[in-house]
Formats: C-alpha cells, structure tokens, sequence
C-alpha cells in the first residue's frame, strides 16, 4: 500500500505522515516513511543541482525536469523495493506536488507535467493521497512561527493561494484517490480525521493477506 | 538558420562542423558552433551527474530526464538568444541523438521521448541536419585510432547498429529536414558534399535579409 500526503507548505503532513506511520508500526504494520528525495544518491546529487543558489537562472521546464529525474530515481530505487517487500511506504510529497506547485503555482502546462509523472512514477500511483488542507495564511503563520522559511514561503501569497486550490482540484477530479482532511483543528484531532480514512483500507489490506 | 551535425561516433561529425563554421565565417556569416551542454552552466551541472560514476546505477528514464533538462537550458540560454541575434547556429549533436541512442538504441519508447524533446526544444527545431553516414566498424576504428574511447564506444556493435538504423529510419521520415552524407570518402570530399547542402539555405538566407 502507498500512502502519499500532500498540501500547502505549513499545514502540518510532516507531523501527521510521522503520526500515522508510528500508528501503522505500533499495529504491526511494516511500514517505510519517505519523501523525495528519499535517500536515493543520484536523486540527491539531482536536488543539489535544483538547490544550488547558482541555478537561479533556471529555466521553469529544466526545474521540471530535473524534479522528474530524481523522482524516477526515487520511484525505482526506494518506492518500488519497499512496496515489493510488502511494505506500506508513505511519502511526504509526491507527483501531485508538481502539478499543485508547478502546474496550478506557476502556470506549466498540467498535460505536459501528468506526461512527466507518468514516466517518472512509472506505474507507483498512490492508494491514498490525503489532502492536509490549511488556509494560505494559517499555513504560512505556522511556518513562520517554526522559524523554517524557504524560497518557497517567499512566492507570495497568490501564488500560495492558486497552489491551494489546484489540490482541491485535483483532490475534486478523483474523489477514490483522494481525501480531503480539515488540517486547522489541533494535531490530535486531525490525526483522528486521518486514521478514519487510513482504517478502510489497512483492514482490506489485512483482509487480503490474510 | 539553425544545423545540427548526427551520426555514429567516429562519423567525422565533429570535424566536418567546425569546417562548415569556418566556412561560412569566412563568407562573412555570423556563425555560433556549439555543442550541448554548450557552457550553460546548469546543463553542466547536470552533466556531472551523468558523468558521475557513482551514477551507475542510474535508471534508463532518468538518464534521459537528465538529458532534455540539461537541453532545455541549453536551447534558452545558447542556442535561442544566438538565433535571435542572427547567428547561424550550428551545434554537434542534438535532440536526435536522444531518438537515435536512447530510443533505437536502448529500446525506450520513441513517442515518450519525442515528447521529452518538445518540452527541452520549446520550439527551436533545426532547420537543416547533417547525418554523416558511416558504418559502425568503420566509425568505431577511427575513434580506436584516435584513441578517444568513451562508455558508448563500449556498448558492443549491436548497440551502434541499431543506433546507425534508427538514424536512418529518422532522415527518410523526414527528407526535407534531413541530409545523408555519405561520411567514409576523405574530409575534402565529404565537406564539398555538406557544403552543396548548405549553399541553398544560406543563398536563401542571405536573400531574405538582403
């Protein structure tokens, strides 16, 4: 089972990935936490290159390429090992964090990029994608107040703003993969929203291998 | 006017673009000769993670990632800005090279990357290519005189065949874009039949801006 988080930078899925995977592990669950780039080399050697304050004449489209490299690293190297193991693998961030961010964030074109996903992903679609979803300005209230501030948090609100309604796009146009999770209450109770969603399918999971 | 040189390695390629670039120099053409990554210092950057050893590992899709987004920068930061400023452009090796050694020689699927090649290229297609035809012992020979052996040198004969067919395949599909030159005469003789190609764009060139 693969299990992806996604939402706007702030709105808690770090904490909540690391929640549901210690939920999954304290059932008996082998369970694997990642995000991208997930420990796979040349996909770190990729992200050097994208984080390099030399890159800041980096074309959109070479941005995007470069996130696809590391990302069929990724895929080949952690997701689809862990997955063949019988692993449930959660990723904090996935491929709908390029459409969300570059596709409906910055205006690439979304054919273009879900043709990139697909050969990158290769096939590794998520079971589940849950949806923190936080306003823009709760979300960056909270990253602020962390003191953790990237060249992301910096994009200005509108941008933010348009990267939050993409998810809700996305999460509206394939209502089986997605589920939407109000994120603006308090850790505990979001936690609770999430496991609701998560139990369906760990029992059909159990069910199977049974 | 943009030209791009392909063919097998130890075609004679190389030498044969710097001969037309200086040609047309000396005919009072303003003349860019480059070759990808071309001095754009992202490509480079990325072609360091592909030179890498420790990139031996790598997966066939990343690899070609890696390749259109080191061309994406590449085609924006080189090739396009000297088109725009009037430049005959003339580059060894280009977005045909992938369909040539990846998609005929590797076996990844054409389609997928012909889309790859769009979204590096945005546009910028060469006007005329130069396929220097010669066969894959008699290339492989003149690389092992030269002393020049590199990784794809060593993929076995096999591999070069197919690579030498696909480009075949590449220049009847597209005849008005295409040239096959037959590359195993002398360097005199193969450059007077490059140059008979070249003469009817650069006369029409010359005629537009006249």
């Amino acid at each position: 089972m693969f299990i992806t988080f996604e939402g706007v930078e702030g709105c808690g899925k770090t904490t909540q990935a690391q929640l549901l995977a210690g939920t999954l592990e304290s059932r008996g669950q082998r369970t694997f936490l990642t995000r991208e780039p997930g420990g796979a080399t040349i996909s770190e050697r990729i992200r050097a290159v994208l984080l390099d304050p030399a890159s800041e004449s980096m074309e959109p489209w070479t941005e995007a390429l470069l996130y696809e490299a590391a990302r069929a690293q990724f895929v080949a190297e952690v997701v689809k090992p862990r997955l063949a193991a019988g692993y449930i693998v959660i990723c904090d961030r996935y491929a709908d964090s390029t459409l969300a961010y570059q596709g409906y964030g910055r205006g690439l074109s979304l054919d273009t990029l879900r043709t990139l996903n697909e050969i990158a992903m290769t096939g590794t679609v998520p079971d589940l994608t849950l949806l923190v979803d936080v306003s823009v300005q709760n979300g960056l209230a909270r990253r602020h107040r962390g003191g953790d501030v990237n060249r992301l948090d910096l994009a200005g609100d509108a941008f933010h703003e348009r990267v939050r309604n993409g998810y809700d796009v996305l999460a509206r146009e394939d209502p089986i993969r997605w589920r939407k999770i109000d994120g603006t209450g308090d850790i505990a109770s979001v936690e609770a929203a999430i496991w609701a969603q998560v139990v369906p399918l760990v029992a059909r999971l159990s069910a199977a291998t049974r």
